[in-house]
């Protein structure tokens, strides 16, 4: 039996994946920035909404579809963009995306992924999307972007919230180190990123961010490619301008998952901030502690066009590979499905504010 | 001795109950939706409403009766629905319904009871209600009310809050089944409901939620029968119209003791508002979470007419019978009663607003 | 060595009178009402607030007295009424009055003390009160008040948060009674309280709540006494007019040590809203939580002409008799004066509201 | 290895430091004051502000430097006062001030220091600043002003919150007493400080407090030196008027690290009030609780010049002297300019209001 039996839920598997995987790999996926405080926001924010039912609806017609980059999306979730698959499952990528492909989920391809994203993209059954950064080198961020686009990959997912790396104390003190074998095979033979380490000592301000990415960057991307980007990593609603003239087609408001600057708000807090300002303009998705099917529906009631969802995936992934990756993603849309149901929702339109419960005075 | 000795309170019972009763079962018992989020809200919430007495006022003609549904009440504490007695006491809903009557408190005969309603309501000493689902077929619907008609049954209360079950993690990972011999002999021979079970891979939109109550089910209901019906499960204010709209004759707001949509918002929380909405215009009650005698009182503050309650109900019959059940009821009673007096309330009518402290700038 | 060689704070008494007193007394002790919501919301709200200091004030002329009822009082730190001192300390009331007057601190003398009333005004080198209940027979009040008077006690402090018995399940739980020899010396021979027994079953609204005390009952004993009359348990604002209409001469703002109603709010909370209403008229004091001069400190500034302590007298009275309880009123007194020269304030007078820091948004 | 492999941030520090010291003297050093509300506060307060960021903004002149009292300053980090570094360390402050040199930190030697202040001055490679307390003694005051202006001290910091010793318990407990060999040199036969001993019994009040400093003393000591005086303790926006008026050159936000006063707020809490009340006229500082550098962010949002750090120099001093002390401060130095670029500010003055994320309805 692949899944375990009493896997019913999203933290069922991040238990498995725990008690499977040594010390420094699971730091490194865990990997909270810091303290963690903003990867315990993301939940507890999640946990602290409450929702409104409305009783006794019509529901003979109800669905969780919706179109996204003119597209037709079956569920709004997504998988989040993720580094080095291959090292919690021999097949990395590969499982991933089949499993994505079953479940009729769209996938974002990290740009370190630890499989040829044209493989990746071989084998998929739906829209994929590839991550990337505005890299040091010009010329390899455009290589990047025609192999995307060749592959069939629909947008670019541009990371825009990390010019240089967070503080990842777990990380170091667990001493992790990227296995043999396992690497970002899709920059082979680049300029390694100019992303400084945040190790003590290190010059942060001498030189390197001399080339850290900014809204020039994201102009230029755009201008250089037909495929839609999307900015990832937008939390502050006086960027949306901005990006909106930047011609990006989408805003993607995440924290990183609580993994690069530790105190920033959840996820989930900034977002109804960022979609208000979007005002419509451009579809704003949202990361970051996605683990039930009522958090979804809080957060297209709160603005988002769909939800990415990064972790549960490893975590599943290492369990039992696209077996498991499907079975979770089946998990996530069976909840939200019910989540709908059970607050007289029939479609992502009804889903508005009024599903979501301010306690007066509170 | 049949109560053990040092069981001073509700909470008494339930440690006794956890001990003795084995993980499915208690699992099913128990049984919060998803994360458990809802289920501890009701109870945080009650902790968290202070109380601001009067002293030294005149209660020497105190008293805890008040009318409803047109009869005399003498405390406001209803047994709620609950599946299955017999699953933790041989004589189940009849030994319920013996401490009811001893007690003088009214009881809720769920229609999933494990003994015939009829069988209950020979036992039965004071005023029954019935509750039922909209059944699939209209017919078995009618069939139920009917039964309930015919065994003196006072009021129906219809629940609305369940179109599909909810995400019962628990008891999923408890592996809890309905032991051989116990089942829901009310529905014998009548087709399976038309719940969904919310297990991953479950086709929740495709088909089943067709035969999804609506108020047009509510409205039909009202119209076969004189009995007085109630809607278990409002928790917005804007249903509240809809349900004097559609006959209902009084409104039970409950989240379904946090079993079914989990981050709903405690039912004392809703409370006010839907008693606000309702302006008199029928009687509101509530369920969630129960446990002393001064949540009643500040349920009674907040506007409900008067209160189920449920799991204590089970963790006592499983303690010892019905004498454990009348035990428990009659600490709740005389909890509610020193609540008045130690409040300086004479009775319902003076248990108002007043009696609820905001502290300033909280 | 009397004092334990580590006992520096009120804490450090209630940790050696815990791990001294065998369960059932100290459940009795310790005793909260029902679930101790109230007993520990009386700390948390002490500890919630926080005091902005005045910097480098002069402080050459400064001193913690004051005048309370026509009498200089050297410390606003006054002994709370509590029964059965004998229970922890042979000596009992004797050991407190004699620690009280070597600290120069007032006492209140229970009506439930295990010594007799006129021993402990003989041992007493200051100013004592007396606290009762208003009695089912008036003519035994009167004998109270009469033997009071001729004893020389300067005030009565009238219970009047008490008209039936707490839900004191600790103590049930623990199955507390009264030793042998140990009894309420001066009721002897008298007609047992009005009080009801919260216990499971009991006739709370029938019959003995008639003679529960009333503001007739107020009015009726200052007319009887020229001992001034304080009120003890006035918690709410409204009920401050009707106690300067009855004649008292001032009002302690208690919850009875959160013994009686579970979830009243802290005194500390409901004090300045009493007190402002007072406007002057009388003087309101505050029991509930005291552990610490800061504590003292920020009732002052709320409104309090002064303080009473109750547990710790008894925690330190079982830990060393007379001389703890002298030291634990010493720590307690030195507490109150070093937080007064650290937020700057040189006498009570200047121990205003400004000395609450109120954080903005908070 | 001096540094512990696993020694990534200030609570490595703290825990390698807990873990070789032992217990009594650990109580003094980490010792808060009562129950260490204040000192918890300290940190919980930075743990719940959140930070806003922008994204792409142009980091390639990015710089952490300012200027302070004329001086350039090339990290707003700045060691505090503390008493006795030779507790952990043989070598004492000389070991910290050679850490500080290396890193271009800017340090402030105690009045308490166990090295006489001007063997501190010949190995200092940057500014030096020198605390002190108004003494009982004015020509005593002045005898270590011309001693720290002799030995090139750039500034004075004078101590005002401590008129009396706080309540200490956590190191009358653990009964620390000074070890022989370790003393205050740079104050040998000088009378002891007016300080008064908050022990139980202690005269508070009883003459010793009228030497303690007040206004008048500041302006006198202002009088006396050419070199600027700033204020450390001030935690109320009413001293800052007097403190302009006074002559000080600059103002210090401080609880004392929770050390005195009990249940004081957060000094970050209050920064920003003081701040606003400063208006520019003089710089205002801060200490207390700083960890990580988004902490030193958040106090310069919200109104500091620079920010000291007091017992995570200690811990590192025990750790491992001088070199972890260098790592020490390099560790937040890292974390800062981290902050900083992850909030896309490039340099002190960007660092305004706006980075701070208050959640609406929060």
């Amino acid at each position: 039996m692949i899944v375990p039996p009493d896997t019913v839920s999203l933290a069922d598997y991040e238990r498995h994946f725990a008690s499977r995987i040594e010390p420094a790999l699971r730091a490194y996926i865990a990997g909270a920035g810091a303290d963690g405080i903003t990867q315990r926001a993301n939940r507890e924010a999640f946990d602290r909404l409450r929702l409104m039912p409305r009783a006794l609806r019509d529901l003979s017609r109800a669905s969780a579809a919706s179109q996204l980059l003119g597209e037709a999306l079956k569920h709004p979730i997504i998988v989040a963009p993720m580094a080095y698959h291959r090292l919690v499952h021999p097949e990395g990528e590969l499982a991933t995306v089949e499993a994505a492909s079953l479940t009729r989920t769209w996938m974002t391809v990290s740009t370190q992924a630890s499989v040829p994203l044209e493989a990746i993209a071989e084998r998929a059954g739906g829209p994929l999307w590839f991550q990337l950064y505005v890299r040091p080198r010009p010329e390899e961020t455009l290589a990047m972007v025609r192999r995307a686009e060749a592959a069939g990959y629909r947008a670019l997912v541009l990371t825009v919230d990390a010019p240089v790396n967070g503080i990842r104390n777990m990380e170091q003190r667990a001493g992790f180190r990227l296995p043999d074998g396992i690497s970002a095979v899709n920059l082979a033979g680049m300029e390694p990123d100019g992303f400084v380490p945040a190790r003590p000592g290190s010059p942060v301000f001498q030189g390197m961010l001399r080339r850290a990415p900014t809204w020039d960057g994201v102009r230029w991307l755009c201008a250089q490619t037909r495929l839609p980007v999307l900015l990832k990593g937008i939390m502050n609603p006086d960027d949306v301008d901005l990006a909106v003239e930047a011609g990006a087609a989408g805003i993607i408001v995440s924290n990183h998952g609580g993994r690069t600057l530790d105190t920033l708000p959840a996820s989930i807090d900034v977002l109804p901030l960022v979609a208000e300002r979007a005002a419509g303009r451009l579809p704003v998705l949202m990361d970051g502690g996605i683990r039930r099917g009522t958090d979804i529906l809080k957060a297209i009631a709160l603005g988002a066009a769909a939800v990415l969802v990064g972790q549960p995936v490893l975590h599943a992934l290492a369990v039992g590979g696209a077996v498991c990756v499907a079975h979770m993603l089946t998990i996530l849309q069976t909840e939200f499905e019910v989540a709908m149901a059970l607050t007289g929702r029939a479609n992502l339109a009804e889903i508005d504010r009024s599903v979501i419960f301010e306690r007066p005075g509170a």
